[in-house]
């Protein structure tokens, strides 16, 4: 039998487009074969709809499919080309303690940032890093949000994702990491703390919005405040390239 | 005299959000405070339009203001705040031969990259990193397409930009830059080219898209082939934060 868009359970997934829904049931959306595998892999896919042709072409997936037509799988999709895959997936999402309890040594905090397509970027590169943590403080944009998901390229599925209030630092601290809060107007440089070999150490890392940058309560209660150096033109770096290069500094301290 | 979208010279300069227009003339529009300011340093503008609160808001700078009514500024402008301001610039681009006569240290190469937001985020990113050459190679995206613009965030008007055939290797080798090609799967690891000190040396680096990579042809034809180390679960960075994380091992090591 073939869904359609009409039918209940279609219908019923696609409201998880919206936040509100997605938060209600605790399920998310992820679309496309690689976020699919991905998923598959976490072990949290609850259906996985797909066309006739998706179907064939992933006969080799261990997984039950729901048949779907091309316009309820059109309607379930956020992308053009979601290649007839769209997963429903349980939340990811760890509590804090639970992911400072395996003592990472470099974790990645995104602070109220808004920006989906940015939040996920960071995912993707605090993965590459080796950042095994994700944290989504204060008022964010929510992490199961499709543009985020996508931007993630599966990534959201191999960290602790967090989401916590925005009052994070003390228990950063209380896990055994010194705090580095990223700012243009950091006092400290950060191929200084490199040549310091102050990248080394067990490390947060603060990343604000771009258009505000961290809430001031955060860089208070930072250790430090860093800025990454710009040796151009340029009034700063965007958010994605900011925390590419403050992770893979520490990433190669720490080797 | 307040200008409407239907005055001639609004709907000139309207036609140059098409890229055939902008290549005819070699003009492109850039709008927003911050770009513009940008591109009255580097002395580009031709004409600047502005409405009326723009005009009082900006009443600072040493320029010709165009009057034009909201209907036109927005007409003009391609995003939905441009705060009252789009300017027609002289195209900035200069030949490869001039770029490289000031001997740069530092040169970001995208080779047949489609995504114009991506690419002014290399722009950009090249600019924090001291880059001052920037080469679109090959069947690039167009560096005035309004969305790399304002992705560049104002270094569009910083960096020498350079628009070349793809066969871009030997007069780079010949200006006395070594050539690195970015490859997921290169057989340096970047961590060991900085510890050998490989990276002080005068570098142009070369990224492809993130779809297809660098042609083979840059592959083969450059010095090494390099690959960001992936510490975590992901299976590659994104274009900008690899170009990030490439260019400022060189910056830090060619301090």
């Amino acid at each position: 039998m073939t869904f359609t868009s009409r039918t209940p359970r279609v219908v019923a997934a696609r409201k998880l487009q919206r936040r509100r829904d997605r938060e209600q049931s605790g399920r998310f959306l992820a679309e496309g074969p690689q976020a699919v595998r991905e998923a598959l892999a976490a072990g949290v896919v609850l259906e996985l709809f797909a066309t006739a042709d998706a179907m064939s072409r992933h006969s080799n997936l261990d997984v039950h499919f729901t048949e779907v037509d091309d316009e309820a799988l059109a309607s379930l999709a956020e992308t053009v080309q979601p290649q007839g895959l769209v997963a429903v997936c349980e939340q990811v999402d760890v509590p804090l303690a639970e992911a400072l309890a395996k003592k990472p040594r470099l974790v990645a905090v995104v602070a109220e940032i808004r920006d989906p397509g940015n939040a996920g970027t960071v995912l993707r590169t605090a993965d590459a890093a080796g950042a095994g943590t994700v944290i989504f403080a204060g008022d964010a944009v929510d992490p199961y949000n499709g543009k985020c998901v996508r931007a993630s390229a599966g990534s959201l599925f191999h960290v602790d994702v967090v989401r916590t209030p925005i009052d994070v630092v003390t228990p950063l601290r209380e896990a055994g990491l010194q705090v580095l809060a990223t700012s243009g107007y950091g006092a400290d440089d950060l191929d200084t703390l490199a040549d310091d070999d102050v990248l080394a150490r067990p490390t947060a890392w603060l990343f604000g919005s771009e258009a505000h940058g961290l809430p001031g309560e955060l860089l208070e209660a930072a250790d430090r405040q860093v800025r990454v150096p710009i040796y151009g033109g340029a009034e700063s770096l965007n958010l994605a390239a900011a925390a590419a290069v403050c992770l893979y500094a520490s990433a190669r301290a720490q080797r």
